[in-house]
């Protein structure tokens, strides 16, 4: 199944810590900037919402670690999105190349945070997978 | 209850993002740096494991983000750890100073690579509540 | 001489990198985090300013990497400020500790941007030595 | 005149800060980044330096920042190196695209350490301009 959507990365050297691989926190970096790629692709970036009084906040965080990355490794991010009542879970992997080897497994939960309270934003709907431009109008 | 360890932290500026607050990933750091600084005081730093062939190696990891940091908040990271099997469960939360809010809970899952497999590592139960010297001679 | 602002800090696992040092950039994170404390405890925060619409921006930094901090080094970051026309040139050593070795060396300047024009912030001058609190009224 | 070597980025946001543009810090990794791509393209990645008991290290850095990165900006980092003495200087412009809006420009000093000692490393000067293979044998 391909995913909704892919970030190519190259690991930089500055990401690796002491044991000569990627530092753990690094791999949240990689999968926050994949979700916030996607989500200049479909709605203009997190600044866009934030002039509006919304944000979009991590509510919970899983990862899975497989196996390391390395110096030079080049991989993909990838995503996928669901919506559980106000909750939009995503799920994401990091796959080294070229064999597309896992490396880690994350699902994120991201819920709106509307004028600095929990709230619904079916704006962010148009992320959900077969939505696209039927019932936004933008 | 108090934890077994706890580590003090202030908020620096270059940590927080363009949303204003301590960026999600940070607090990864903050796990991870109270993590080694208990490890440190109980083994004497990870890498002293490393030259002997020994690594601890973060399996899982689960975070549940509650509130927010800003800049200049001073907060504590608390750890207790739980062995199941081969694995060493840390608990720890991020407690906002001075009231003890809670920001971020988290719970990390660690184990040991020897030689580069999966293996048993028992001088690490000397992290353990109620081990200490008795069972480990140093 | 002593200076007349001095930062402690320890070095955290995660600011290493493969060479098993502190990675350089590291250290101006350091210098950062020492000018914004100086900063709070003279005029409440960056962020008190730019509310104001005034920035405090780098417009030019000189580094010179003498020895490596390594993990688990203490070590406190100095601060001396002078007024050269607009700009304030932050001089400012790293320190390891317990024997006060010079490990970096660093030269900030600071100017202010006014409303997004460089400017005249006469503001900041109570950061100089000597200034306090005879000339600026708070 | 055309750069020896140019990387090209895309501003993360988890690389800006309060002030919504990219944390200066941070400019010295896109640096560095380069210089290491650079490296791997002509002698294979400053791990293979490394294991023979060679290290490239930073003496000396300076940086002038002209204009902000701002979240989904992209840019090349450029680099041109000359050799004085024992020291090889890296000249690098971080430029704006698409207009290549000069934001930063640095000069950063690199020594080579060899088996802990400031040291003579002529495999180095395959990255001086126009050595290429002629004299190098890999």
């Amino acid at each position: 199944m391909q995913a909704q959507f892919e970030q190519h990365f190259k690991v930089r050297d500055y990401e690796c810590d002491l044991q000569g691989i990627v530092n753990n926190a690094i791999y949240q970096h990689y999968t926050e900037h994949t979700r916030n790629e996607f989500l200049r692709t479909k709605l203009g970036g997190i600044d866009h919402f934030h002039q509006r009084g919304i944000d979009t906040v991590v509510a919970r965080l899983e990862m899975q670690f497989k196996a390391p990355l390395r110096p030079g490794d080049e991989f993909v991010c990838t995503l996928n999105v669901r919506k559980e009542g106000l909750k939009y879970l995503f799920s994401q992997d990091i796959l080294r190349l070229p064999e597309r080897k896992l490396c880690v497994h994350a699902l994120t939960t991201v819920v709106c945070v509307v004028n600095g309270r929990l709230g619904r934003c079916d704006e962010l709907d148009v992320l959900l997978p077969g939505v696209e431009s039927e019932n936004i109008g933008r």
